[in-house]
């Protein structure tokens, strides 16, 4: 692909880092631009008029970032972005060929933000059952295959990209405790997530955290002192 | 292609319409079978574990819909089912082979739930305010081109089918006032959307309910009578 390829992120979100992911899985050229979404610069709303990241522009004349060309496709939501990579570079294996593996991909990602992303956050910021955690983990885990690398067959996919970014998070908090609940909690959910039953689960979490790409894009201390900072008057 | 698809609905589930209008805009030879979701068959959770339509067995031997082989994919969520189609018949326009285009279309479906489904259907359901409706709209005319014939281009695709089970609702609940919201307030939203701010919009829908892939499945009658046995006690 000759065409260039501009990244606009935040290091603060997750939803960037799978569109991150599936960059550098993809081993695609391109340009990183941090927009800074606390003090939200006006040319931004160019690429993305509502303001949000991660967001991606596309072809046209190759400018700096915080001045982009009417000429090249902006495209925003980061489902989407996975999607467009996965069309852009289709022997990346981002996406299989085959119809049927997609679709098992696509309910895949469906699948994480409703049973991992929706239950996780609610426990790191409000405090909701862990439980719901749990129960989400066990959904995904019956749709992990048994045998294989990642999640559909053995090549990374749009689907690994997707649920990484949180996995990474999940690790962070209950080895480190932190997050808007009670002192212990986050080491609890690490305590049963070492139950036998979860053993598949936490195979294919090793797995996605030793990716190169995951070791390239996650700067742990940084989470840490991030939520720290966003969590200082949790319950003790 | 050759491998037999079975789809399974309900009449009363829009998330099936979608899907139904796909299958036919593809031209796909399939077979459906209505499930019964308010006495959902036992069967049925070989096809969908979590018993919704609309689900779709693809390929293994041609057997009884309601005795699923265990030879067959199984796919659910009415989104996956969609890309799936357009997997399946990629010359079908469903999907355009541009990665840009595909991209258009897919930031359409993502917007469509957030800004069609989430406030009609609680404008309908739980009378929240229809100005939610009408800003939902605002937003969705904006994705519209101007001079195509659909969302994306001047070929029907699945952004197309996401959104038009909702427009021939829409459409019916203000032209008959029925709903879980006070009587008049559905003719009131229609009253809204013939201002001339909402025309584009209004050309869409109208193109969009012309296709005969809605008029052949889009029962109006059924939804009324199925709307007012749902919403009897609505105020006066």
């Amino acid at each position: 692909m000759s065409e260039q390829l501009t990244f606009y992120f935040n290091k603060f979100s997750h939803y960037s880092h799978k569109v991150e992911l599936a960059l550098i899985e993809a081993n695609a050229p391109y340009k990183a631009h941090q927009v800074d979404f606390f003090n939200l610069p006006e040319w931004f709303l160019k690429v993305n008029p509502v303001g949000q990241v991660p967001a991606v522009a596309y072809g046209g004349p190759s400018v700096e970032p915080d001045d982009p060309s009417p000429l090249s496709a902006k495209i925003a939501e980061s489902d989407v972005i996975l999607e467009f990579l996965a069309d852009l570079y289709p022997d990346s294996g981002l996406l299989p060929k085959d119809p049927v593996l997609r679709a098992k991909v696509r309910f895949f990602i469906n699948a994480n933000a409703k049973h991992i992303e929706d239950p996780l956050y609610a426990f790191i910021r409000k405090n909701e059952p862990y439980e719901n955690v749990l129960k989400g983990i066990e959904f995904i885990q019956g749709l992990l295959e048994e045998g294989s690398d990642f999640t559909v067959g053995d090549h990374y996919t749009i689907a690994d990209a997707c649920i990484t970014p949180h996995l990474a998070r999940l690790k962070t908090i209950t080895e480190h405790d932190i997050g808007n609940f009670p002192v212990g909690m986050g080491y609890k959910l690490g305590e049963e997530l070492k139950a036998p039953k979860f053993a598949k689960f936490m195979k294919y979490i090793q797995r996605t955290l030793e990716r190169p790409s995951l070791k390239q894009t996650y700067d742990e201390e940084f989470v840490i002192t991030l939520f720290k900072a966003f969590f200082p008057a949790r319950a003790q």
